[in-house]
């Protein structure tokens, strides 16, 4: 038997491992070569590395994440050596959490000998974690807890999934904490905020230096099919009248279940609602209507495009006008990259909410339409909240 | 602005989406086809699908989790239609979760239309659940969480990360619960029972039919280095005289880091560990010298191999022969299965616990070395525990 023959006749070894998976259970993946990929060095060069050795042509993804010349999803060519494995070192790049995947001969895959990914809600990437920040590094801190939480919705019909961060304290304590509701964009899914996005870790640091009160983060699923979509449901939901049923799920079924089901504070200034992109819309969608029960409303690079606008305004203008709600909303915080293709929408936004009485802070950042920014921002809005 | 194009004047549609991704992230996949994998039908076939116009030959490969001729990585070939898709249609297939990747002109891959995989400690694999159990099943019972933990590990240096269920009730109540510790096997990491091994859904239906005690489950790194491995620190940990550093860690850092951050009790008859393969030669190796704080010890596909038991029982002689430790074992389980190639070592662990006075229990199944007896071995040892 091959997978003990490294104890035989040493009494000390048999501390070790007494029973392994079998042959072909240890080397699934056929006849790869031992290469490491990625390797984070520590001047924050990244190598990449593919054993394609049949391959003609092979490039590094990104879905825009990595800065320089590997913007907005610019390929990269990696190059072959004598043993077949190709390979690009990019960087230094800034401290990060980058997504990416291997295109070898157009077919795109993550890579094989890294068992980070990054999973979206059509397909997945790897990811790799280069360090060196104050703000997002897993340090030797208190850590909080980010859980896989499953919850039937009325709305939707099943069962749908989402994430949800609990502070440093939390499972063993009795204290009630706030809660920040925080949404993700179309190419994302439910584990987003906490896989590329490090909102467990940014917490747990902010949390440690007394940036930021400790408060629960929930993270669900914006998406109504796909990965955190409905089980065992039809995958568009029992809504599909209403034009973004997650809206509907989020108030009658979410919402309830983390307030029923969780230690939270359930007045409004301890109810905080941001989301980037497609979840910063949905978090405008959600507070609207419902300002009196949100202190804290972020709009991460995103807002009402201006072609939109006006019916928007029309379809608000009862919530717009309501000086009573409007009264309690302690911050409406706008955050969007001085190169983000939705500045424009932002700044409508904004003007218009200008119009109607709110007073928005607006961070303009260096940089686009990415999770550097993302993080950046949540480090920026997480300490506003709850004071 | 092409991600509004949708919205322009219709103000119904306003409710949408706002603002998305920009096109460079909402394709970050190039030229791929919208195409469906994996395809679960309603009489448990599963087809397979990936799109490589230009590959000679792409099979489908699994670690031995998927019965008939799939067993133990044998590979099935995929063809290829007008399109350049490949296809493959496997089963019925026994409800089950699965891992897979493809070999595509042998390059494994996951399957890129799947947000959804099962990573081991050294790659990742696509994952596909094939439903109809009354055990593991996503049903509409109440859920428990299952959270990413991480904690400081004074015997390996830097910060580890474990997995962690908690019971339905346990985030908004008050209640002590007992603990399962639950090791996975070689070719898995510290989410392989939340993932292939449905541990989670497995311990919902138990609790919601009354046929096991609501408890925590703590599901460990057993790897020292890899993905739940110390972070920020040397990969193979600060303790490599040890032979398994991670029995270490359980002991002096895990295990206390549990008891003081959940509402855990304490005491021994409240207190599991059970593993496979791999992890139930730790949970032995674990359990044995702590034989005073363990009620209930489960071997999954494992045991003391022949050609070292005699090493092993010298080495454990005080501990084997210690009847007041004894006394206390309520439950001393082992399950394997027919066609395992453990069965030997199973056997022989077997005869010498009898040998020096414990009372083994042995569910001799069908089947091998997979998550099909893993799953089923959980839904058998768990209903036994804390009683």
């Amino acid at each position: 038997m091959q997978h003990t023959r490294r104890l035989a006749g040493c009494a000390a070894a048999a501390l070790l491992i007494l029973s392994a998976a079998p042959p072909a259970a240890q080397t699934p993946r056929g006849s790869q070569p031992a290469i490491t990929s990625p390797e984070v060095r520590p001047d924050r060069r990244v190598t990449f590395r593919v054993a394609a050795p049949d391959a003609t042509k092979v490039e590094l993804r990104t879905p825009g994440d990595i800065p320089g010349s590997l913007e907005r999803g610019v390929p990269m060519p990696l190059t072959k050596n004598a043993q077949g494995v190709w390979e690009v070192t990019v960087g230094p790049l800034p401290a990060g959490a980058y997504r990416y995947a291997f295109a070898v001969d157009g077919l795109t895959v993550v890579d094989s000998r890294n068992p980070a990914t990054s999973p979206t809600n059509l397909t997945v990437y790897s990811l790799v974690v280069v360090p060196g920040s104050e703000f997002f590094d897993t340090r030797a801190v208190p850590h909080g807890a980010v859980a896989s939480v499953h919850y039937p919705s009325t709305t939707l019909g099943g069962v749908r999934r989402m994430h949800v961060y609990t502070p440093p304290g939390y499972e063993a304590g009795r204290d009630r904490y706030p809660v920040l509701y925080l949404l993700h964009g179309t190419g994302d899914a439910d584990q987003s905020w906490s896989t590329v996005g490090r909102a467990g870790f940014i917490l747990d640091n902010l949390v440690a230096s007394h940036s930021a009160k400790p408060m629960l983060v929930v993270m669900p699923a914006g998406h109504v099919n796909g990965a955190g979509a409905a089980l065992g449901a039809p995958a568009s939901g029992a809504a599909s009248q209403d034009p973004d049923p997650f809206l509907g799920d989020f108030v009658t079924d979410l919402m309830p279940y983390v307030e029923k089901h969780y230690r939270v504070m359930t007045d409004r200034p301890n109810r905080a609602i941001a989301g980037l992109s497609m979840g910063g819309g949905q978090a405008l969608n959600i507070a609207l209507p419902h300002l009196d029960r949100f202190a804290y409303l972020g709009v991460f690079s995103s807002g009402v495009p201006a072609n939109v606008a006006d019916a928007w305004e029309r379809q608000h203008l009862a919530e717009l006008d309501d000086a009573a709600a409007k009264r309690g909303l302690k911050l409406l915080w706008f955050g969007t990259g001085k190169d983000d293709f939705v500045m424009d929408t932002t700044r409508t936004t904004l003007a218009l909410m200008k119009k109607h009485g709110f007073s928005p802070v607006f961070v303009e950042s260096e940089g686009g339409h990415n999770w550097m920014n993302w993080r950046d921002y949540l480090s920026l809005f997480a300490p506003q909240l709850f004071r």
